[in-house]
């Protein structure tokens, strides 16, 4: 990959500035925290809408918090490419989760009013208020409004300190009765494009920028629970034991296994037993089962067959087990076209960009129900996120600027809408 | 084996009668927790001494609190035959847990004082006050002081309280800077043997009422840390993961396999996991190894084994991994002319004498510094103890005492002191 030039390495750092500028907005003094209509949360919805005022860019929050802008096109009649990302965060965050997609698609943005020849077609960008869903417990609820999802009921959930997002709305001078205008159902944009933090380490251990997301995963989360019998760890010969935590460990093993597969990943990272005392025998052990594909139907048949096996294995142990699912979703596939053009748009060879599925969510999984989607990854440090260590290279900033400069380009060049087709 | 005698079924009946009495003298007002030197344990020995009393037997407390009593024989000049067990208890016990080796051996002292002929050598009974070592976390104290291993630091040891054995020793008016004349080291007993419920579930499954242990087990405990990469349950490839708790669990597997054999147990307990979230690989793991043999070096080669197989796991996963031994003990050989004579007095062809390891410790560990040890298991239900639903059935109490009879009897007989090997 070569340099970036200049001119790009000059907008990178006039992207970070801003990064930087957002990052010391938070609601706690020591760390990056910006919950949804919070204080910070306000505050920097502000000062997003103050840097649009500069660009010449007009723009609003919505009536649920996001923070909205258009670049007209030369054929307003057409609906706009949508670029976005969130800026609410989780607590003690980094810096660039969300924030980073929102602030390169604004420099193109105002890069292209600055050149003073409008695009072919209308350019939309948002920045969610609530995508980490952290304070009321209700993810990707600001795409889910603008998909038109959003129920009356979402605006009854509560923080823990007894606040609903009604109240929360009201309190941010809002007006949550008004939450369904912020649905774009009636005249959905074209296509919804997001550029984000990979958030893993694929391309950090690859030495890559930039890579194309194929799809966001679906899931399966389950609370596995086996119950054996306590006894004393001396007394209670091997031959005669109701050993959970043994049982539970060769689940685990399996669970690996099944999983360790290029297109999956399984996951057990809260594990509780009892009584959990050295010198005696585990009678209960409860154990999360978190299992991730972009394919359903994989996931579908290693999930079955993961549940299958459990009970074998506990059955051959004369312990009980439960399955309790306590989450999950279908995966959410990325557009072939828009896949092509932002493989296009990447530095090099298309055919040798890397295409990653999305571990993690992400607020085109609300907004592939009402256009096509596609997502650009950015490289960051040991795959580190959710975390203050998160770092992003400002020459990656500068690739990921030029790529969407050119997805822009060639998106106006096709002026053509995506096939629905995967959406 | 045939049922026991009218007689044996009704002193047996005596016995669970006074069983029962201890277990009315607790600490706790809803269940039967009776620590050492607690007000319920001053109490008990002062009912122990009464029923001694009453049988005609001189009893008495010794400086740290075990209640001793000496049948004379005819040769006096011989060191004594010692019979005992303990009389504390765990919190929220069973009745039965040391109590029915004092009682059993309380109620065949009584029988050979009635039939007014004293024995070829003296017997002595000893209820020791602190086997389970709950107050002060010190276990045997009662029997390492008479076998002359007490410290002026164990005097020195505090309960949660604060309260030293010292203070307790005080409280209950005894003289605690004469803790060392309860040591028999210099006049030591002959022989030491102990009747105590398994504690575990060998006869109940094998349908026995009676068993003759062959050694009390050595362990090995250890903590061991696992240090891996937290990491994001969606985002990081199976290849890429240093998954602690992945790891932890191939480790659990490999000890449970290591020790499944019929002469050694082999427990994982303890699991602990950080940062314990369903969506989050585990960083961090802790978990306890206890490992039991009665053959010490069965359990060097196995518990060097896994060690070095544990190391292997954790390079192999890329993870850190160190081991803490957090405590052990060599395995206590019962002399095997005791165990001989125990065979034959148990009910039935001695050669078909199940004969089996104690996997739990008992107070022969500190006597046999001082003399040969022997032990008789009774069946408990299930295998269950520490726990109210400890049980031991009448009949079994019967075939006790007949065994504890007979195994007098056979001592008289063969008028030899057991030899020193095996002590």
């Amino acid at each position: 990959m070569t340099s970036p030039s200049t001119e790009l390495m000059a907008r990178a750092r006039a992207v970070l500035d801003r990064i930087d500028a957002l990052a010391s907005i938070s609601d706690d003094t020591d760390a990056l925290t910006r919950l949804f209509l919070s204080p910070a949360h306000i505050k920097a919805n502000r000062t997003l809408l103050s840097w649009m005022e500069q660009a010449g860019l007009d723009g609003f929050a919505d009536p649920v918090g996001n923070v909205i802008c258009e670049l007209p096109g030369t054929t307003n009649s057409r609906p706009p490419l949508m670029l976005g990302s969130h800026i609410d965060t989780v607590r003690d965050a980094g810096k660039y989760d969300g924030t980073l997609g929102v602030l390169v698609a604004l420099n193109c943005l105002e890069h292209l009013k600055a050149r003073g020849v409008p695009p072919s077609v209308p350019i939309r960008l948002v920045a969610f208020g609530d995508e980490e869903g952290v304070r009321f417990g209700s993810t990707i609820l600001g795409s889910r409004a603008v998909a038109g999802l959003t129920t009356a009921d979402d605006l009854k959930r509560a923080d823990p300190d007894g606040v609903t997002v009604y109240d929360a709305l009201i309190e941010a001078s809002f007006e949550p009765e008004d939450f369904a205008a912020a649905s774009m159902t009636d005249s959905p944009p074209a296509a919804y494009v997001e550029l984000h933090n990979e958030q893993g380490p694929v391309l950090d251990t690859a030495g890559e920028s930039l890579a194309c997301v194929s799809a966001i995963v679906g899931s399966r989360r389950m609370l596995v629970e086996i119950n054996g019998l306590s006894g004393h760890a001396g007394t209670v010969p091997m031959s005669e034991r109701q050993d959970a935590l043994a049982a539970a460990a060769e689940c685990i093993c399996l669970i690996e296994d099944a999983c360790r597969r290029p297109d999956m990943v399984g996951t057990v990272g809260f594990l509780e037993t009892h009584p959990n005392a050295g010198n005696v025998i585990a009678g209960r052990v409860r154990f999360s089962l978190d299992i991730r594909s972009h394919d359903d139907a994989l996931l579908k048949s290693v999930c079955d067959g993961i549940e299958e096996k459990i009970a074998e294995i506990c059955a051959r142990r004369d312990v009980d087990v439960t399955f309790e699912t306590t989450g999950g979703a279908h995966a959410t596939r990325c557009d072939d076209r828009l896949i092509q053009m932002i493989e296009k748009s990447i530095p090099g060879n298309a055919d040798q960009v890397r295409r990653l599925p999305s571990g993690a969510g992400h607020d085109g999984i609300a907004m592939s129900n009402i256009c096509p989607i596609g997502m650009i990854f950015v490289r960051c440090a040991k795959g580190i996120s959710h975390h203050p260590d998160e770092a992003v290279d400002v020459h990656d900033i500068a690739a990921a600027i030029g790529a969407m400069d050119r997805f822009i380009e060639l998106y106006e060049r096709e002026q053509v809408l995506p096939s629905p087709e995967g959406s």
